[in-house]
């Protein structure tokens, strides 16, 4: 109800603040007897973690996770599975400066406003710090998933104006995701990775940021998840993916440029089936979506990013008081957040899709 | 958890087919002794009804309700407020011909993949008529809302291609209301309100539909309305307006535009109080929210409609055994939903924040 | 939220007072293609329906149900199944008396300094008339549970101070079925039941009321319901029986005389697994319930009744003005609750059986 | 879903095994700005802690707990405040011998049907133990009671069949406290309390258990309280208590008795206000509560445990495979839960009404 847990039976509830000892996550609902590869688990964070590259902020958290609860001789057992990823690396010094001041489309003075009261340091709660602990509790849900064979693969297709092609019709996650951990800034295109990889540097130089798209892909998934009307499973994922820091749009399938097309066009149209293939579709305007339910093909999405409100730059503002006052940037900050948030938006993705994946188990009888 | 009910303390549940006895609405958690007003609530219905013009369904139906619980002497008494809405023109026959047939981008397949049985006549559980059940609730959210002071309005803001101008910035929400229903189409801008008549027309005529835009302005709700984390105000919002049938994306504030802006340009400036006002921004990038709860300035956003999927035209596509099948263009259908569904996106935004603001109440000691 | 809801996956919501139009409930979660026997559910309606015998109420409803929604030739669809009940005998002017005044015991008071508003007709939400909604919810999920051969039987066991003997142990609930529905009172004895008829009919001539137990009894319930910790099954059956009107207690198994044993005599020792059954237990304490989970033996629980507040003598009460007043005995009520709730009992107990055993398929890998 | 969270608004969520590396708990939807008083926390959890007294269990838990999350500068934040308690004297080896054993009336025969796997070290999640975790947040929902004035005290009111006599009518909590914190059963009555710690230390030199029972009062709870229908304020204090360890009963005012009384005499009849008092009633056999809201009366209600099931005596059950097996009474328990369980039952109560004062802000216009 305080808006820190998400799902209804593979349910998270994370907790934690960015200057505090830890942040965690507790998984209720995931089912008994999954195998637990801690390796799986600390990979998909390493993707999240601060420091990884130049093209990312420097703060240095290790974000190794340990489990607290839920799990025995290397398997769930039913119970509120607990992850606990220790802050190591919190400089809450640096925020001194900002304890009375309203950091401009930060949420100081929102969190100020509702609560009247606020850890200042690092952001507190509503830093991306949180998200940590969805990438954590992601990654178990794609062990879950794994078991059904369902794939999800997320990559930057934008940073600012530039634009990656679209990789949609490639077949093999794999090689995709080969490619795309090959290149600091997350793109499945290899030449694009480049130029959007010189360009955040560019960006970061002159103390700016800016925000871009991750586009994303779930292959293998079943038809029949999602609940109709207002569970529908796009507007669950599209609820998960808006509740990331920084994001400010969500479409699936032809999204806004299907609101351009007429219905001769738009519609997809039904293929029989044939020996190795129950019914599929001609295109996939609806991205594997109908009605709020899955038909079976690709689900596709795109989320926008807006840019980092930290910039290494002079900004007017106000303070507590509610008058003038100048912020200097300062800090350790990304000048674009996409190629971390790739890892995010995948862990979100998992999350839905292992939630409706049990949700769907109790409609048959 | 089937998915029928949304919010949280201002809680709704819908039921009924498109072809049934009726469609209705609970209301549970509705605040006691607010007057109904049934008038207004008639005419909020009135705005989504079928048949309303020739640019719309020409299915008749009054879409007129009864109040069956919840109300005592013309009041709510905290008990659930449930309102019908009977079927009346339901012409199942229409549909026998859709029985053992898939329609393209419909939910057809995906209802039966999902409960191995369906009600085929009219698209059942569904179709759109779902949807005047919401109007109905979300009339009722108003009613609470008008007692804050808050004010919502959406328009017509792009039908296929053809833009009308931004009227964020307008500040008279009762003019623009004025203008909006002073043209078929429900578009704030006169001159583009006459374009996009007589676009629809034509691709109503050719038997063919078209995909829009409604944008949607909330003007006056207070500072601090939304859960950080999961329950972002937006992602809330955003889930509301993902729920409605043929939406396809959502953005709020800069959006997907956004996203390829720095944070320079894109950061909102805070001002001063004055005498008269609060602390507000210079520019509104964030649509109001910051760090997923309101700011007190105005929140926008927009949502995109896919073409309708019921074209006048004959079309391939398979039947319940999964072998190919044609399917011709029949029953009564609109060319483009988004004049109709203006009066859904402000009923769900209405619900979105009347439940935040119970929920609000709950966090300070 | 506001309380008209139970269930998490197998969910109700009911609404409707008792002298507004109608009363009814929405079940959603129900899974899709059951067979809706409808002579069964009226069957288990006439059971709790007012005017059945000379020792109930003497208000004539005749509780004629009809589906609104969920249903499609005969079987559930899987989406929101609306049962309505009309309210047919009102006579609200028999509570004109009552419109300024706080009948003792009655929930008028509370309903008051809760909302600052009441329907006072019949006690509107309050009245036990709202049970009625539940019992044609759990003729659903008695339907649904038939499916798995579990059976559930309730009696009265006691009528003030005179008590049935035990009846948990006998075999054949179709014949305990054919005694209990032999008498008016609904006692699996026929001795007890012969005498406690009489009792409740003198206790009615003298215009007073009496309390009273039932007894329940579920069987062939698998082993692995209920969630430990929080929502134990026995805590979920407490909270199904508590929430009906008049119950005042709450006991399992070995229950309040449990709480006088020794552990040497109250363990249940396990019994090796036999060709024909799995591990069972020698004695049933647990009433079939261990740490909160079913473990396969009958589960067995009783629920107290306190007696009907409404009496036909005259008693000092209150105004709305909290002045002092008096109030007159007078409409139609039971002298004594317990007949007529053997069905309510039930209900629930299939309500929360239904619930859990959707909620136990989501554990399993 | 999964039964690890209690409470809609002030909710909170346990994690941890009895032989991990610590339990913990969530407290979500807690106010922001309250004053955290760690003493006092501390204090509470005491109470509960193993090893206090010669006649609860030997087990050495120092209990200390730390807050993870949600505070700052000693005031709750709105944000998740999650408390820790480590487990540090775990002797796991005691349990070896019951790897693969079912112990008669504990939960390892129920998980295992359930999960197929479990943490069989001193019974996993479903120990005791467990409970301190809620003691913890009862204790954060105390100090928010406590601004209300809302006082809840609970006390031992019988062992096996010896009963204290009843205080529910005395006058200062305060008094009563200090009696039955100067006895180590916990019974606000000096002389039982001495006849009670006498017997269970009889029943400990014996090897054996013995079940008991404990009342509770709630005072200054204001009317209002409650939900009607299914989240009664009774049918959720009941289901709190039943979700307790070893709680077989629940029943509230008059309770069991109340259903072998009459009418004429159970009615609570209303006094008349008066200068200082808003209306009250003469008697109180409605235990503060009617038509499940309160009416500012004291609540009372009384909890029935069952006798502890690990008894120091050899038992004959059933191993993992269904076959005969013999027992030994080995580790550290205690004789009688209830001393110990005072905390919890305390701690409970006050979580239900923390979470129903929230709920009851939102009904209101």
């Amino acid at each position: 109800m305080a808006g820190n847990s998400f799902g209804e039976l593979f349910r998270i509830t994370t907790f934690g603040e960015s200057h505090g000892e830890a942040i965690g996550v507790i998984i209720d609902g995931c089912p008994s007897n999954l195998i637990i590869d801690e390796q799986f688990i600390q990979a998909e964070l390493d993707k999240r973690r601060p420091g990884q590259s130049k093209i990312t902020t420097q703060r240095k958290e290790s974000d190794e996770f340990r489990i607290l609860s839920g799990a025995f001789e290397g398997k769930t057992t039913g119970t509120p599975l607990t992850l606990l990823i220790p802050n190591s690396d919190q400089r809450s010094k640096d925020y001194d400066h900002n304890k009375d001041i309203f950091r401009p489309s930060h949420a100081d003075f929102t969190y100020e406003a509702k609560y009247g009261i606020r850890d200042h340091r690092g952001g507190g709660r509503s830093s991306a710090r949180e998200t940590a602990a969805r990438v954590a509790a992601g990654a178990i849900a794609k062990l879950f998933l794994n078991q059904s064979g369902i794939e999800i693969f997320a990559h930057v297709s934008s940073v600012g104006t530039i634009d990656a092609p679209n990789i949609d019709h490639l077949q093999d996650i794999h090689e995709l995701l080969h490619i795309r951990e090959s290149n600091l800034v997350r793109c499945a295109d290899p030449a694009t990775a480049h130029q959007l990889t010189n360009y955040i540097d560019d960006i970061r130089k002159s103390g700016d940021t800016v925000g871009g798209k991750i586009s994303c892909l779930i292959r293998n998934c079943p038809a029949g998840l999602g609940e109709p009307v207002f569970d529908k499973l796009h507007a669950d994922l599209g609820k998960a993916m808006l509740s990331i820091n920084a994001v400010h749009g969500f479409e699936y399938g032809s999204g806004f440029a299907g609101s351009e097309m007429k219905g001769s066009e738009h519609n997809d149209i039904f293929l029989p089936k044939t020996k190795n293939k129950g019914v599929t579709t001609l295109t996939n305007y609806s991205g594997g979506i109908q009605g709020g339910i899955s038909n079976g093909m690709d689900i596709t999405f795109r989320v926008a990013f807006k840019p980092v409100a930290t910039i290494m730059q002079n900004q007017q503002t106000v303070n507590s008081a509610g008058k003038a006052a100048e912020i200097k940037g300062k800090g350790r900050h990304d000048p674009c957040v996409v190629p971390r948030a790739v890892a995010i938006v995948e862990a979100m993705a998992a999350l839905v899709i292992a939630d409706h994946l049990l949700r769907n188990k109790s409609v048959i009888l």
